[in-house]
């Protein structure tokens, strides 16, 4: 391979660039802009294979994707996670309650495709390399998928919502999960007429972005910037998001 | 705001969604091509930045991250690292123990930074929206933030790498993280020599690349696909990653 097409694989332009960076700040959780449009096999598949690209411990690969257009299945996930909004709405005093019921969380009838995405702990054997210690790696490994799958969603201009509303035992019941799977993602996904410009929560006043400079520490937990770290804190304090 | 300026923030161009695919099929996890070039603060901001831009369960963003570049703590992360890898390669029979010791796993002492990112599980008060049901949505929504580090730091040209083997309460113990906070993932950084064409373990023969096409499953789990999903399948069975 000549010098010019390994440059071209490994460093990126300032245009790719920027196609990564648009589709990790423009990427929102989308529950109420759905249209009904049928999503296209080609960029369907497209998406999967981008989230099927993750890294996972010890190549474990652990995700699996259920996808899901059939009305009555949609009906019977709607009907659970509608349970379990009533129920975390009691935790909130008013007038918290009425915003929180006040807010449409999910698109799970509107979406023209749902996706659950599940994690296999048993592939890969009992001796999963990097496993031993941290045998959480495997969802961790599942969830980095899911956030491919997102960002090329959004690129593609497909809305995708993660319903988290729900208990898993109840999902697994409805789509006939194994005991030994777990659900870790349930997305509802379609084209939108359009993305919000911020978090959903953010523009109605649920709460507000946390500063990063805020979120980051050096060396140690608590740490402030020494010396050496003071021109990236102060860069990361300009930040607008 | 124009029509056009509005189509320019929600479509992507061709060459936009390339540079999205393109950080997505060559992030690697990176071990063994560290160079001790340092990441030049703004960069670091931008990539620290996109982490934070993660979409996270009730806009909790429970994320923190702990920046390393002191020597001696990068060295007893390394010697705690150590440990648990000769205690993982006891599990392996011959020939396969000498293989996985064989095996670089993590450029702690190399890579010219590392990053504890870690997750706040109180963060946002004892009653975050949507996770009620279903607590781990806090680590999942780290595990998004992270997966966009790995593609920021990709596109940036920096290699990154997950360290998983070591027991968490080692590690909190050397960068003195309080008990109720959980380290998620430990990083090494840098700029590096070249970045491999495929994942490492499957170059060297520890496993293979999963089929997508098996990995999906229609309507309910284990379902193969009915009419209107045949297509979709199809595709997928002629995906050469």
């Amino acid at each position: 391979m000549g010098r010019t097409k390994k440059r071209a694989r490994y460093e990126f332009t300032k245009g790719e660039k920027a196609g990564l960076y648009k589709a990790i700040s423009n990427r929102r959780d989308v529950r109420s802009q759905f249209k009904p449009d049928p999503v296209p096999d080609r960029v369907f598949a497209k998406i999967l294979n981008a989230a099927h690209q993750a890294g996972s411990v010890g190549f474990m690969q652990p995700w699996n994707f259920i996808l899901i257009k059939d009305e009555l299945i949609k009906q019977q996930v709607k009907a659970i996670c509608d349970k379990a909004n009533l129920k975390a709405a009691e935790v909130y005093e008013e007038p918290l309650r009425t915003k929180y019921l006040s807010m449409k969380l999910e698109g799970i009838l509107e979406a023209p495709v749902n996706i659950c995405v599940t994690c296999d702990p048993t592939r890969g054997g009992p001796h999963v390399l990097g496993r031993h210690t941290i045998p959480e790696t495997d969802l961790y490994s599942t969830c980095c998928a899911i956030q491919n799958l997102w960002l090329a969603a959004r690129a593609e201009g497909l809305g995708m919502g993660w319903v988290s509303i729900l208990h898993n035992e109840d999902l697994k019941a409805v789509l006939k999960i194994p005991s030994h799977i777990i659900p870790v993602a349930y997305l509802c996904m379609g084209y939108v007429t359009h993305f919000l410009k911020k978090p959903e929560l953010e523009m109605v006043g649920w709460r507000n972005r946390e500063s990063l400079q805020k979120l980051v520490f050096y060396e140690q937990w608590g740490h402030t910037p020494n010396a050496q770290w003071r021109v990236l804190d102060r860069l990361m304090g300009k930040i607008k998001d």
